[in-house]
């Protein structure tokens, strides 16, 4: 009911200071940075409220290119998962002739496994069981048959959410080659490193020879004595991929190799928070056990997913080419996930003129950016980039018709933004 | 990509120890301890693994008594929230005409707030704004008035989930007098407390002259200087109340009189786990802002709600009576929430033999009472309960006619086990 923050002060000087202050705060959240989702996020948001409200801009709307939010930026959600969630929310629906036959039998299946037969009930801290084994069943698939166990399973979605983000920067989002993976996991059993792997983009690969290797596949071909003894957390999620359903905060994590007493301590940290939300749960489930080529929705689900994809390897495609052709930008084939990071360069007294401001120079150049043309990407300075380099990350999202003129906009920016600064 | 844990070892015996064991583990997890999922549930987990499989028990299933799982009991969810859900989910059902049209008209609204209209969008940190608006005129409309806004509130699920749950280990699920919230904010206030008010049960109040008062509500009549000084954030969800709808993990909290640098890094600790749920956020909003009386829905709605509060009453009440009724057991009228917390007395050689096995004496109780009845109830002990004396803590959730013969049951094993030890 009441917890005590900070020392009670003495002094009382009429008005009394707040109890919970900078000062008497958890310091550790005060250092908390959080590149994805900073001043340049909350200054975007500003920005949307200022036109809202009439203020003139050089620009009449934002656009979020900083963040792999599918939907928001009109990719149509799969209807065979949101028809299995429609039935499992509403199950009077299974008596309605407009939904196709597999999808209630899905919905039944897990409305089965659900306590009370309801999303409203709480699952198991661990994520219904039903759908661990799906989910098991599926890496074991992907795999080409090696065993994946339902209780290394964590369905997941606010905690572990956290530290895949918090992965993602300290991780490019590019695609391995099965030599580079081989190598990571060599120098992390000679060092004794506990290795976290973001697969959360496995669906998304476009690039030409490119191909999803996962890191469990990989260390269990390696054989002994990485097989055994390397441990592994490998992440996935249904807000990348061809699903995009950032919305439901839903995915899962698999633990390899884990010491038993730490996973039982894992399984308790897990059931603090009770258990994942029970809607995205579902999604789950449809995503890693979809419809099979005898029913009736396989079609209609192949040919939407097919659709999605092929569309970002176009825009991918794009990207690079767009970028590639303007001075000063350089970038790399985007292989994978949802985003490019490209390189530019930046004018001597651009970077002179941002230090004197206190701001990271490619931080300068994306306010800068922001702020006349209501494009919001973020600063590679929030990722680790290479000292004296400056990068952006933006995502290819976008559908096509907006994509080319905002690539081409972007780049304008920056060789007026190079000739006002050189 | 990959975190060190602990240090590297020189001494390569064969084998080499895991990376990551409860040594080298963040040791504050190590002392996280959980009462209400903690050894009793994991145990009430392998008891119904063992029935499934045949095992022969003195009973045929296992009744969780333990956790406020309203749907999961059996509660029927409220039909216009999963029309509205259903209708969300599944935007094509907005051409049907099996649904009423103010949940058509309302999940058309939510939609319009939604990222790229649509459920699997991420919304912003502190939730969707429309929603945010909505729940402070909630709020609003409870307190008479009282302004709230929705700058100060931050929709929730994984993070402050947690925090509220473990309030609930803290503090016993009681209705407050407004004297005694006086009380507490007068003591936190000379004390220089911050509060935090656990207010989810804000619509469970059963017994007879009780009433719900909001900490807000009291904190604001009591005027300077505590109304414009007195930190404190309340939490409601949409878990208990008459919803019941844990498995979305969803719910709120208002922040009052919070120092503003440390409200912006609440925001920044908010945008880290990107949103809460966007399913569990549309639930809140109608939640917040049911049909009203000229709404086609309505009196559906204001039944179904009036039928499940009215059950719980009745349950509360015969809780109350058949403890009473008990030797050796004390039950305080249940005057909301979903909890009894009977007080009971154990023989001394009860008391003894259960530190002989190293266990809290209600933990054992608890855990023969499991064994040999298959129903699941939580020991006092986790909750803090006074010095020598006994509780448990039992949802007054199953259905009615499994109720009663529970507690009959329950107190004839008490009976029992108190005669076995005497």
């Amino acid at each position: 009911m009441a917890l005590r923050a900070g020392d009670s002060q003495a002094a009382m000087t009429g008005v009394k200071e707040k109890v919970l202050t900078l000062d008497t705060m958890n310091s550790s959240i005060r250092r908390v940075e959080y590149a994805v989702r900073g001043p340049i996020v909350l200054r975007a948001l500003e920005l949307e409220r200022e036109l809202r409200q009439g203020v003139k801009k050089p620009f009449t709307e934002v656009i979020r290119a900083n963040i792999g939010d599918a939907q928001a930026m009109g990719q149509k959600p799969i209807t065979f998962l949101r028809q299995v969630l429609a039935l499992c929310a509403q199950p009077d629906l299974l008596n309605s002739p407009d939904f196709p036959e597999d999808a209630k039998s899905r919905a039944e299946h897990i409305l089965r496994a659900c306590g009370g037969h309801s999303l409203g009930a709480y699952s198991i801290s661990s994520g219904i069981q039903l759908i661990r084994e799906d989910v098991a069943r599926y890496i074991q698939q992907r795999d080409g048959g090696i065993s994946a166990d339902p209780n290394n399973i964590f369905l997941s979605a606010g905690a572990s959410d956290a530290i895949v983000t918090v992965l993602k920067l300290l991780v490019a989002g590019q695609v391995q080659t099965r030599e580079c993976i081989e190598a990571v996991i060599r120098f992390a059993f000679e060092e004794r490193l506990f290795l976290l792997a973001d697969e959360v983009y496995q669906d998304n690969v476009y690039a030409e020879g490119s191909q999803f290797h996962s890191f469990k596949k990989v260390l269990t071909e390696m054989g002994s004595p990485y097989a055994e003894q390397q441990e592994l957390a490998s992440f996935h999620s249904v807000s990348k991929g061809y699903m995009g359903e950032c919305g439901f905060r839903s995915g899962y994590v698999e633990v390899v190799n884990m010491d038993a007493a730490v996973q039982q301590q894992m399984q308790k940290l897990m059931s603090v928070r009770l258990c994942p939300p029970v809607p995205g749960q579902v999604l789950l489930d449809v995503v890693v056990s979809p419809p099979a080529p005898s029913d009736p929705s396989f079609a209609q689900f192949q040919a939407e997913k097919q659709a999605v994809l092929a569309e970002l390897a176009a825009k991918a495609k794009l990207t690079e080419q767009v970028f590639n052709e303007s001075p000063g930008i350089r970038c790399n084939p985007v292989q994978g996930a949802m985003y490019s990071f490209p390189r530019m360069q930046l004018p001597p007294r651009a970077v002179q003129h941002a230090q004197e401001l206190g701001l990271a120079p490619d931080m300068f150049f994306c306010m800068s950016l922001l702020e006349e043309t209501g494009i919001c990407v973020v600063p590679g300075s929030g990722f680790g980039q290479r000292e004296g380099t400056y990068h952006f990350r933006m995502t290819i999202l976008p559908p096509m018709e907006k994509l080319r003129p905002l690539l081409e906009k972007l780049s304008q920016f920056h060789a007026k933004f190079t000739q006002e600064y050189s």
